[in-house]
């Protein structure tokens, strides 16, 4: 009889890279010790993975909505939905979002910090959030949270939104904050309500005691909000619509918490999970154990570290990033190796040579203990093209991972 | 100038799977002793065959339609128009068909047995047969045919029907026969049908003198029949519409019979072909070397022995049904292989450990005189993946091999 299996998904954020002078001409990937990953690789399923597909650079956010099972072309809801999920605001079908700045701008409101100096406190996030609760425009309400430093998300919640209008920010200092406007006819509205919002903000902010301390402080003051990654969440069919499983994130870093709630899955913190280098591996091992041992059917787990190293152009700290895994899913396998069924992999290529996304293909692997074994015995950008799952798409790996785990109805009979 | 070829898909039901303790970490093909299939695969070209697509498990109806290139979803028709097809019924677009059970009831019409002791004499069914012949039920005609023990098809012959109908079998004993419903508005009036033919099938077979025999031998009497596997006869384009092709069916299992007639195919009969181990290999190979050297341009030969196997998880008779096929496919090429292009493969995997179709992609090789060879010398699971065709789609066999056949037109001048 078929048995059921806790599908997991491991993440490592912007994996794929190129060879790599400083690492002897190898890719991070081939520089890591990484004796679980060979492991697994040996007995398992390798190949090449082309997120969204052959050619297209993946942004962090599509990538995963392909990763999660999602076209993530027709899906694809703008960065502000995910964010704001991430951050913790409740946000629904309909609802627009965005990723705020505070900044500071003169009496014309012409910006003179894009980022009102970077430095805030806890104390000055909750005055600043209290200053912004209650807005209700035109019938729409929105939800506001401060997340780090000078960001924050904000979420416009009523009927007749949409995502189609332009930014707030206008990226330099020295001219005035931008109008939003209307890039389809009936975003009018919408557009109209952060021209008002911005306004509420700029009323509501600029004579705060917290702005007259940080000038005391020789900080500018946070009297403004700049608005982008517009976006409205779309009405999609969760995992446990389309799969009927329940399922869980393990992640440190806000986009991938909300990209994953924005599918309907249960978020579930570690602590000293940070998305950086100094993130806690064992206590990750840990809560992914026990979120396998539970009733949960997929558990995704989110390494940010690479892709911070990556863009840094940091070879000693991606390749640390990786070996850090490793270790971390050796724990795992341990512990729960027989329940499950494993995709590793990344969302993107971010080379170090480069510091940005890069449309190269990413390596992954497929492992459970039943699996038919083929003949890599690496993990890597250069073994993968060898093995049995030759090139997949991002969109293949859900029914992949749920199809071994018992997951997914048979089609006919 | 562009030969022409027979197209000749040859199917081993079940064939996929994995490496088996008891085979010493083999699969059944790799343990399996077959000089032809290593022969043409060192001549031909080997890959993976994802059935219906990654992570899907093929029921064998939707896996044949796919490998006779149709889109297994929106082509897909329910069991019963092809089980009906298969056993010989007249079936068109509009009829909706189903699978049956006589079974045996008590006078408030519970189950006393699903199968009203599974034993059936010849003149028993065609004693059945006329009492259930002539029936017509609201304009609706009723065609009703015995199969195999207490099995047997129905088609409902007319118009305004639907298949989006409950089944009327409850699978337990001690119930009640169900009630047909309507899964969707315009199905009440099949729905209706099926439940006036339940009652009108139990008015015509409870006091039928074979059931006073069958009481006199100890068995239960064939009172009711059972209706499972609805689905409507949709109206597709035949191979002969989609490419010119004229094509036979060699099976035993009147399932796939039925699938190659529903697309266009003619049913060539083969004595002693039954569906099982002991079907009669050499009268196969007799009977597709006619077909080849006369004028069909495609011949589907389904082998069902291997799937049995899987089914009951006998790792020696599996290895045995490949063997037999393999021997069966000699004689086919040393008779004809200079007049045709060959594809082998299997239809979904049956891994011997689990017993059930499972997600993992099966091994395909094709052949012909012409062929360029890849580097991969032995058919199986794990050589596959070195193969040149790497991974295709079941929706892809069909062009290939029609293709390389010379049956499918330049797209362009």
């Amino acid at each position: 009889m078929t048995e059921k299996y806790t599908a997991v998904l491991l993440i490592m954020d912007g994996l794929g890279d190129r060879v790599v002078k400083e690492l002897g001409n190898k890719t991070p990937l081939q520089a890591a010790k990484c004796p679980t990953f060979d492991r697994l690789t040996t007995d398992g399923q390798t190949g090449l993975l082309n997120v969204i597909g052959p050619g297209i650079t993946p942004g962090s956010d599509a990538a995963h909505l392909a990763l999660f099972g999602y076209d993530p072309v027709a899906c694809y809801a703008g960065r502000g939905p995910l964010e704001a999920l991430g951050a913790g605001l409740p946000s629904k079908p309909g609802d627009v979002a965005f990723r705020s700045n505070f900044a500071s701008v003169d009496d014309e409101m012409k910006i003179t910090d894009r980022r009102a100096g970077r430095i805030f406190t806890a104390e000055e996030h909750r005055i600043l959030e209290d200053a912004l609760s209650g807005i209700e425009i035109d019938g729409v309400k929105v939800h506001f949270v401060a997340t780090v430093e000078h960001r924050g998300a904000i979420v416009l919640e009523g009927s007749g939104l949409s995502g189609e209008i332009s930014e707030t920010d206008p990226h330099e200092t020295g001219v005035k904050v931008w109008e939003s406007e209307a890039l389809e006819q009936r975003a009018e509205k919408t557009a109209k309500i952060v021209n008002k919002l911005t306004r509420m903000a700029f009323e509501r902010l600029k004579d705060l005691d917290i702005n007259k301390a940080r000038a005391d402080r020789g900080l500018p003051p946070a009297n403004i909000l700049l608005l982008r990654g517009a976006g409205q969440h779309k009405d999609i069919p969760t995992l446990q619509d389309n799969y009927g499983i329940k399922s869980a994130v393990i992640a440190g870093g806000s986009l991938y918490i909300g990209a994953a709630k924005y599918v309907g899955m249960e978020h579930v913190p570690v602590e000293g999970q940070t998305g950086t280098i100094d993130t806690n591996f064992d206590n990750i091992a840990a809560k992914s154990i026990e979120c396998i041992k539970s009733n949960y059917n997929y558990v995704f787990i989110h390494i940010k570290a690479t892709d911070n190293a990556s863009h840094d152009g940091n070879a000693k700290e991606k390749v640390l990033a990786i070996e850090r895994t490793d270790g971390m899913l050796s724990k795992i396998i341990d512990a729960v190796g027989d329940s499950i069924v494993i995709a590793v992999t990344g969302d993107h290529s971010t080379p170090l040579d480069v510091g940005e996304h890069q449309p190269d293909p990413v390596p992954i692997f497929f492992w459970s203990k039943f699996m038919r074994p083929d003949k890599v015995k690496a993990f890597s950008e250069l073994d993968a093209p060898d093995g049995a799952l030759h090139t997949i798409r991002g969109i293949d790996v859900m029914p992949m991972l749920l199809g071994y785990a018992g997951y997914i109805e048979k089609i006919g009979a």
